[in-house]
């Protein structure tokens, strides 16, 4: 495996590799309707307009154009930069969505719960981990006027859960809140709330000493409003135990307050019901993005490097009819991000590279309308099945299932007798198509996680 | 429903209404993976080189540039018309699918034969049936150096299989072959059999007067020629009473030969296994596409004027590297065309809007978690559940399951009393949440087909 993308950040998956997502992508669906969460899809693409509403993004976003566009601009657009109607790509399910909400809001019942599985797109430049077409999983809800903040607490199970149902290593969801953020650098001065929160953003590329010359430099904080910054985002805990250590910093502020308390929901809710998958992380900021309240990342334990491999929290203003508001909370799986890594480090393999569990082979050339009669009676009962296109001798055909993976051939000789062969094992046996399957291991393929010596498990 | 796409071309669905799309595409897959075919996707770009190579289509092709692209135009490129290099949208999965085939030929076992579900995008003027992006769902079979005419049969069973299993009307698959018309053309003289298929092509459109006129003076044929041409494309049967009524037309040609055979079988086959499905239709062309043999269109019965929405055939020459040749043979099922017509004409619906069967009210708002823990009982018997997220009202309560379309409610009383009640029908009774299912039927959301009276069933 790990083979080259013939177009560097667009990947494409063998068939064997294609089953190990499908696994995930199936799994991911199932938890989601299994919580009530309707399936959307938006159309690949947006107006420029819309996907540059919140600024600052256009460097990544993919324009379009009709290659003989000779006449007609209106739609399209050659001058993508410009033309806020032009059309481009989506490079995030969030903004659609809220377009999508805004569109629909006279057809939706509210609160609305939906999941979104679909390809994105950003022009960057890719790497390990970041690719230019990729594969995003998003569930929210969004509110008309209002959504009760319970909401954000059971985002987060629903996601734990769902995380937790994939062949992946173990995993953190790392949650912070906007308010207490905010609130805080208010109750010790800092106004510029976003500057310092881009500023925390860095620490883990940069570190504490380089942020606090950046909150010094750029944003005029003092010594002791920077290191007061800094601690709070040292604050770090499993359990709830993280509000007495805000408290201790002796900063008061309403909106702290608010903060703390619904982080405290958060956590508390997670400890019992998704016990050591989340922890409360006071560093976490989710950079620029349009977030009010709560915000999550999640990292791979052990592939903390791979960045987040999940993303989101609480908007409370992203989509807007009139007066009329649509808050919302949500988080997006990068699935595309997942699949890579379980590909590259073989973390979970496909129990087999076919759907197909039965070759049925031909005694001869006549025999192939009676080999499909046998087929259409073992596809009637679940299993997949294929039939030879020529009678070739046996040892060939056998050989045929073996290249292509398929665990069980089918003979029927002249008399009428089936028979059943495991190619893996050789065993062979009588079998009738009326009443014959194959152990409930090998009806469908099956992707599992691939145990990895503890030794071998730490990334180089 | 039949509300307007914010943007011409592209259709957004509603949840009630992509629960039906759900459908169309679970039960294709479903088929297609027990007769043996495994999942690929392609990357939704390809180089505007690669999707040019057979030329005449570069009208409908969305060229991609990014919107910031200031110093770098190798990879994405500006001027998209010129450069081979730059990238555009896939307008089919064809192509694309020749590609892969051609880069992966070495991890592949041939035949390989997979099913690919994708968006593609097309620059075209929308209207009714046609779509600026829109979902095609293709299986294909691929060889290497050879592959048996048997896949030719085989590809129209799957399909008239899968057709079957989906909520539409009753369709016929139209088949013809390249060989036998070409051939035919030439015993009676007309060699540029690129022209006489181009022109018979547009029989449907502009009639059989203005086909022999276009035969005549843009490919200098005889009378005799055209009205041969015509007689051709005259027959239609349902079995294979075809191949006498051609010889009955007296040309004799080697090439007409084969394509008469080969259409014999899958007509014999069909009548056999696709009893009333498939028609052998001698008017079918497939204009400028790379067909080499067996072609095919399907029309919905009573919605002709839709289009094919099941289009393919078999190329021998579409994929190859080097003096390695990849023939192969596919069918193309125009998903997003099919479901526009279910959901504009009312033909099927889900049986609810959301997957959610049951909500769980919240007794007073301390009863939140107690609610989570009957959620997840149910949930682990793959009960699709969601809990309240407030406690009102009961009746406020029940309202908001009737409006999300939810059929169960569930309340706890203050003794720990279970009680679900289905709301459509008023009934309420005791039930344990380790045991309780809802009646089949509601387990799951049900797409069915809607039965029209029979007088309406004609289209106006």
């Amino acid at each position: 495996m790990a083979r080259t993308a013939s177009l560097s950040g667009f990947p494409e998956w063998l068939p064997e590799e294609r089953l190990v997502e499908l696994h995930v992508l199936d799994t991911l669906r199932k938890v989601f309707e299994l919580h009530g969460f309707a399936s959307i899809e938006t159309r690949a693409v947006e107006t420029v307009g819309q996907l540059l509403r919140k600024g600052e993004i256009d460097k990544e976003v993919y324009g379009l154009s009709r290659l003989q566009d000779d006449d007609d601009t209106s739609d399209a657009g050659k001058a993508g930069k410009a033309d806020p109607n032009a059309l481009a790509l989506h490079f995030d399910l969030t903004v659609p969505f809220a377009r999508y909400v805004v569109e629909n809001a006279g057809y939706l019942a509210f609160p609305f719960r939906r999941y979104q599985i679909q390809k994105v797109w950003r022009g960057e430049r890719p790497q390990e981990g970041r690719a230019r077409e990729f594969t995003q999983a998003d569930i929210d809800v969004v509110g008309d006027g209002e959504l009760p903040f319970r909401y954000d607490v059971e985002i987060a199970l629903v996601i734990a859960e769902a995380l937790s149902a994939l062949p992946i290593p173990d995993f953190r969801l790392r949650i912070n809140n906007r308010k207490l953020a905010e609130g805080f650098y208010r109750g010790i001065g800092l106004d510029d709330t976003a500057g310092v929160l881009r500023s925390i953003d860095k620490l883990e590329k940069i570190g504490p000493a380089k942020v606090a010359e950046l909150l010094k430099t750029e944003l005029g904080a003092t010594d002791d409003q920077a290191q007061a910054a800094l601690k709070l985002a040292g604050i770090r805990t499993e359990d709830t135990s993280f509000v007495a250590r805000v408290r201790a910093l002796g900063v008061t502020n309403d909106l702290l307050e608010e903060g703390l308390n619904e982080l405290e929901q958060v956590i508390e809710a997670a400890v019992q019901r998704a016990p050591g998958k989340v922890v409360a992380d006071l560093s976490i900021a989710r950079g620029l993005d349009y977030y009010t309240g709560t915000v999550v990342e999640t990292v791979l334990v052990g592939h903390e490097q791979l960045g987040s491999i999940c993303s989101g929290g609480r908007y409370d203003a992203l989509a807007s009819k009139g007066n009329r508001k649509f808050p919302g909370v949500g988080l997006s799986i990068g699935v595309t991000r997942l699949v890579s890594r379980i590909l590259s480090q073989d973390l979970a393999k496909a129990s087999r590279s076919v759907p197909t569990a039965v070759l049925v082979a031909l005694t001869n050339d006549d025999s192939w309308g009676a080999a499909q009669d046998i087929a259409a009676q073992l596809r009637s009962r679940g299993i997949a099945t294929e039939v030879a296109a020529k009678a070739e001798k046996f040892g060939k055909q056998i050989k045929f299932a073996d290249r292509r993976g398929i665990p069980f051939v089918w003979f029927t000789d002249d008399d009428g007798k089936h028979q059943v062969k495991d190619i893996r094992s050789g065993e062979q046996a009588d079998a009738d198509p009326a009443t014959w399957t194959p152990p409930s291991e090998d009806l469908n393929v099956q992707v599992t996680t691939v145990q990895v010596p503890a030794a071998a498990a730490q990334p180089a």
